[in-house]
């Protein structure tokens, strides 16, 4: 059975967390928004979609996944449906709902950096917020990275299996998704992420692990990788930007 | 075996989704925090635990639940663990995977309630944040309450199974995490969720039943259920309120 990704086309968002487990599993998808406008691509087919009032279990927003006749909304509730189906899950229950924790967090801070060039309303412009933006950027910098990467960093120190992986002793979409995340914050903050690098070595290894898999590698290298851009949840406002720091007390 | 809650004290927060489902089942917990000082109890003790860096699966912040040598941390994914050990998840693979997804979707309401009266940073006073929250809160009133309420709405009018519940026949926990959302924003903003009861008849009708069945009543005149206040995500500041619009198109 094809799965079928549905999410806006143009931007990476949180689509790209589902892609990159599609990818790297080699499974059959569609990302349908994608699709030429008379196969029922772009925004408008998604828009109809997601407007057809006949479905019961309807999702609030995109991303959703259609695998027959079943639909699965939300990122990490899509991820923790697809994992043991793609091979991308731990073993046992202890460390299942451990990744299901992190993903959660995961989807935390995509939250957050999203807000830091929307902190008012997702139906204002950047340029119409954009004083709040530089607060809530400069809060995010100084507080929350840190935060948030040396927590991912600890959790491959301790992880019992080994500080390969975040999880167990294999690939998880975990895994994937912090590649994800830190791609991203570095392609929005390279000055504000920069300290990381050196502060988190595990996480960054684990990065480039990720991205030289034979599948990622070839998926970031193909047009199916739309680049990260203005429109996605990843911005690169320069104005945005200022140098990260490494606190001793989140290590 | 006791589940052991760890929460912050003095407020709902996000535990309070929690709280619920042990509550209404009946379940054998404890509320950690809430303890006496020298039972291990209070933000120092939740703290004490949160900085033990021998554990291997560490949760980022509370809330977290320990269920034996088991932590498991992360909102939605405590309750999707209770749900199917109190009794409260929905029959069969198409209602569990989307009762998962809209706990994930009420999940995000809070914290855009959260950030509406902290939209710049959790690290600064409100007080600090006032006019940005107020820009916010109003878009929120505006646009976000009336597209959420209407969803939640419309989810319950589309129930294959009746629109006595989210999901299924019979109550789950997203059926008592839209109660304590409802009360929660109808606490925040009274005046911006007043057209809401009259347009949304089946969710109202939804925590009308909720606060009435015997084990929630029950908690709720206790003094075991913390009064909301102004610590919590859903805070009364008047002056960030105003008369809610309910748009036809959300219908």
């Amino acid at each position: 059975m094809t799965y079928q990704l549905y999410y806006w086309p143009g931007l990476q968002g949180r689509g790209e967390f589902v892609r990159l487990a599609l990818e790297e599993a080699g499974a059959d998808y569609v990302d349908v928004a994608r699709l030429a406008r008379e196969r029922g691509g772009g925004a408008g087919g998604l828009m109809k979609v997601m407007a057809d009032r006949s479905q019961p279990f309807a999702p609030f927003a995109p991303p959703f996944l259609k695998d027959g006749a079943l639909t699965v909304s939300q990122t990490a509730n899509i991820l923790a449906y697809l994992a043991p189906r793609l091979g991308l899950a731990p073993e046992g229950e202890a460390r299942r709902v451990f990744a299901a924790g992190l993903q959660l967090t995961i989807a935390d801070m995509v939250a957050e950096a999203h807000d830091t060039h929307h902190p008012i309303a997702g139906s204002l412009y950047y340029e119409d917020q954009k004083e709040a933006a530089k607060a809530r950027s400069t809060d995010f910098i100084a507080n929350r990275i840190s935060k948030y990467m040396g927590y991912f960093e600890r959790v491959l120190r301790r992880n019992p299996d080994g500080p390969e992986h975040a999880v167990g002793d294999s690939l998880t979409t975990v895994d994937l998704s912090l590649y994800q995340l830190v791609a991203g914050l570095t392609y929005a903050f390279p000055c504000g992420m920069a300290p990381f690098t050196e502060a988190c070595p595990l996480l960054f290894r684990l990065c480039d692990a990720v991205q030289t898999r034979p599948n990622i590698a070839a998926y970031l290298a193909s047009d199916r990788r739309i680049p990260f851009n203005e429109s996605g949840i990843f911005r690169r406002y320069p104005e945005l930007d200022q140098d990260g720091t490494w606190t001793v007390e989140a290590a």
